[in-house]
């Protein structure tokens, strides 16, 4: 994505009261589950799922304040049940202090070159830090437009234990329910096919 | 694949010396590896790995006499490496007494119906009779033009323990090397992508 910098953005960001800069067992006020969204952008299917799903908690992290800006931007009604955090994934097992339910990765950075593959988010580095963000079975829901990522993502998944529930070519071609991102929205109106998948791991202990 | 019955196959296949009924230890004269594609069709994948890989044996099964004869028809010089043999792949255990190396699954029949999905050639059904050829480590190497059956396969590979070696959305923008059956040749010269993977799984005993 490129991003047009807002000179005050992170000073914005940081006083908002959908932000918090870490997530533990006080933010939400109940014991539903939680939902992780890594690479929120702007926020539009974090949003939107929070508003369908009032019994499920929505956790989204983006580390661009200027882009995470424009999520905050869009809701003048906060509900409960969602929360932003402005940091980066990379430290995402020193701000996520809870056990979640979900993850969710729409439309992350194919990093297409193959000497930046430990960078996509779903490299074996990436992997192992989600698997300490949940309890007995991890459930990673993937939304692409970028073939050659989605391929990466299937081998690097079913390498790291994980099975597949699910796995679209063409998403929006299903009769299934999909919220979906901004970017989704914009790609698939230009004809762009949108690869998805369900894979889940058991965590043995 | 529509077939026009030829009357007298079953009685041309039968008496042809590259015809075997059973593949046993004393088929090939030597050690060397054993690949195995299931549904032949008219030939031209096995017959030509036969040909480019001399250390390697292969063995084409096919189930109809009158497809099975186009693939004999196509060679006068029978390599010493290549054995066909027509039959029912849901007997394969019965007929195939050896453990072998690989196994390829080129354009199998899809079977789009739900109802159907047992009949898929990647189906646990089959999967399972796979699993009883092979020694410590089963390689399935399968291609399709045929999106729905792929990513059935690909679960159903992955709910079976299987990893991925390599995925291709698009087998021939690849810069690899891809002997083409007759029938990927046909659809890919109308423009249709050819999907291929490479699942491996190993077995404990």
């Amino acid at each position: 994505m490129r991003i047009r910098n807002i000179k005050n953005a992170p000073e914005l960001v940081k006083n908002h009261p959908l932000i918090i800069t870490e997530l533990t067992n006080k933010t939400f006020k109940n014991n539903n589950k939680i939902h992780l969204e890594v690479g929120t952008g702007k926020g539009d299917f974090i949003i939107n799922m929070a508003l369908k799903y009032s019994n499920i908690n929505f956790v989204g992290i983006e580390k661009y304040p200027s882009i995470i800006l424009k999520a905050l931007k869009k809701i003048n009604d906060y509900p409960d049940n969602l929360k932003l955090i402005c940091d980066n994934a990379d430290n995402i097992n020193d701000f996520i202090k809870v056990k979640i339910d979900a993850l969710y990765l729409n439309f992350s950075d194919p990093w297409p070159k193959k000497r930046h593959a430990k960078r996509r988010l779903t490299s074996k580095i990436y992997l192992d830090k989600y698997e300490k963000l949940f309890n007995k079975e991890i459930n990673i829901y993937l939304k692409t437009d970028n073939k050659d990522f989605f391929v990466y993502s299937i081998i690097s998944l079913s390498n790291n234990g994980y099975i597949f529930k699910e796995i679209y070519l063409d998403l929006h071609k299903e009769n299934i329910f999909n919220i979906k991102t901004e970017y989704e929205e914009k790609f698939s109106s230009q004809g762009v096919l949108i690869n998805y998948l369900h894979a889940c791991k058991k965590i043995l202990k």
